[in-house]
């Protein structure tokens, strides 16, 4: 098992974030930035925990125009943020509903950015504010002279183009995947249940160096509509295709690709659908380099599934940004319109219905060099693999 | 491999959770609730998948004064939520940002609750809105009649109290981590890294039945305070402890037990400030059953605490509501004052700091039954183990 890049980031890593935004803070007329999601104080602080999933408390996180964040934070997450960049910790005895960090969140705002001033929020697309709306009315309550404005831009705008030390580890674990993804004829065989399959490829992962799989859905059958679906009983029969798509992580980064196998024989419909979705990303793939835009990839991609008889496609998409989240911006979408630039990680992720109630999605993981695409899955086979 | 109570809920039960809350709506005077978070479209719908973790779209769920919940969501759902007992479902083509669903809901809302209606939604203690402010702002403009209320406690009241098949599937996935945690010895030994413990640790979980160990920190050392913390490559000691902690899943059901062990020889104070959290939870148990406050269990627990010499707790709590979420409502705290009621399942979660930089946290699960406290962990012993 290969160790993989090293863990976490250099501090100046983190003051390239910090001073990038800043500067876009000074463009904007921004005093601070508050962010209070996981991904986005993961990102500005190196803070990196799966507790999370504990919907009790929040967290908030300052960036002032100059100087490193102040985390206003719950007191159990001092000794883990102690370990990070930050050095202006503030910390209450959360949970506490009455004040749940709110009167402290507001004389630190106060600090950065006097009685009157500009504070970015994340507001906008893909962004929702992970504190009570009620504690956010209390908030502004108590910064009557604040100004609190969308600043998804901000961070939307730095997330999206990946440093050497993020792409490393995107790359890293998607060569986990397509290890794990090329060694399912081994692994699988009909007979089993969706959920056998799921524990084992599960395991799979984890043994061949993955930190967890949190992302992992997929389905077995002649055909089937839901792309985002857990296992059930289901037994793994001849002549059934099986999708598997995982996010799996590696120090906090994840892959996004998917993969069909078809169990004893492969229906001609499948296999059909499989050479046009492959033949789509290898259009998005063509299309791929710095200056086009996110429609332009839709575009390519669109057109070779619409001349291969797709019937439709409800993801509502042909793939998107990746990094720290399994989804991030952009949308390859007819809309999106994004500029496509250098060190972007992103996923192709063409798909299309071949008959009624059956769905063929394909991806792959890339991240945008000078020159083009620069692949971070491994390239599937155009013909679908057969497990036999 | 034992395969557990049965995947998924009887359509009785999801009748069952929508009468009771609209009978809280009636004695409001609400006229539908809205939700928009994991948990809560679960809890209504059954709707169950890990896509939830890409940020991109946002899902809506409302239940009316009466009937089904109506779903309003991205069309990549679908399939999912035809496949529960929901019947009326709308989708638009996700993402869209210039209209990600706003106009859909505002016409559903319209439906449910009249031009001039009361709509509740969550917005108290452990509540976020899952959608972006900005939407959130769009959606009041499009429902201008529309009064939007705080609904905190029909969601905190309802799923506080769990049903038996609820119960059912907590008691099963702590089986299995309570059967991981007494086959530890065997697993670890010094001169492991923490990552690779941590590695064995979730891969014996799956093994044992888990479907997934969402929740995983855990800590080695002579001492630590760090206690959410991911591994690192540390190699464990002669003389450490280690603790682990984990949410661990059974059909979207969370264990949230932790043990700590020590290697070869257990340290003094160690074993001293183990004994009195389990003390602590001793008492905990014995003042446990319907009628009684969080703030008594918390005054219980906290009185052994302080005898036993505690020099501070940064938890913020002892313990609090467990079930789809690794923690729910309510928290043991001083002030807390929700009264017990049969049928909760709760952890109680005493924890001291026994010297500088060295915490203590012991945790049990338990669900409230008429007489008292039922154990779904399995009690650990009052000595700290030794892993020789």
């Amino acid at each position: 098992m290969s160790t993989g890049p090293p863990r976490g980031f250099a501090v100046a890593e983190y003051e390239r974030r910090a001073t990038t935004a800043q500067a876009m803070l000074a463009e904007r007329g921004l005093d601070a930035l508050l962010v209070c999601t996981e991904p986005e104080v993961r990102y500005f602080t190196g803070f990196f925990t799966p507790f999370w999933q504990s919907p009790t408390r929040p967290w908030f996180v300052l960036l002032p125009r100059e100087g490193r964040p102040v985390a206003v934070i719950p007191g159990i997450g001092e000794p883990a943020m102690r370990e990070t960049w930050v050095e202006d910790i503030r910390t209450w005895p959360a949970p506490r509903p009455a004040d749940d960090g709110i009167s402290l969140l507001a004389t630190a705002i106060h600090e950065v950015a006097g009685r009157k001033g500009r504070v970015g929020v994340p507001m906008g697309h893909e962004t929702h504010l992970r504190m009570p709306l009620a504690d956010w009315a209390a908030l502004q309550g108590a910064t009557p002279g604040i100004a609190f404005e969308d600043a998804t831009s901000i961070v939307r705008g730095l997330r999206m183009v990946k440093s050497e030390a993020e792409i490393a580890k995107v790359a890293h674990v998607c060569g986990i995947v397509a290890d794990a993804f090329e060694g399912l004829p081994q692994l699988l065989s009909a007979g089993m249940t969706e959920r056998g399959a799921f524990r084992a490829f599960r395991i799979d992962l984890l043994e061949r160096g993955a930190d967890d799989v949190p992302y992992l859905v997929g389905a077995s059958g002649p055909g089937f509509a839901d792309v985002i679906k857990q296992p059930s009983d289901r037994v793994i029969e001849e002549g059934d295709l099986l999708m598997f798509d995982t996010g799996t992580l590696f120090d906090g980064y994840s892959s996004d690709f998917d993969r069909y196998h078809a169990f004893g024989r492969a229906d001609d419909g499948a296999c059909r659908a499989h050479e046009v979705v492959w033949d789509a990303t290898e259009a998005g793939l063509a299309m791929l380099r710095p200056g086009v835009t996110t429609s332009d990839l839709w575009a390519a991609m669109a057109a070779v599934l619409d001349e291969g008889g797709s019937l439709g496609n409800d993801v509502g998409r042909l793939g998107h940004g990746l990094g720290m989240q399994v989804t991030e911006w952009p949308s390859n979408t007819r809309d999106d319109g994004t500029e496509i630039l250098e060190g972007m990680v992103l996923t192709l992720e063409p798909g299309l219905t071949w008959a009624p109630g059956c769905m063929m999605l394909h991806e792959e993981n890339v991240v945008v060099r000078a020159d083009g695409p620069e692949l971070l899955s491994r390239r599937a086979p155009r013909d679908l693999p057969v497990i036999t």
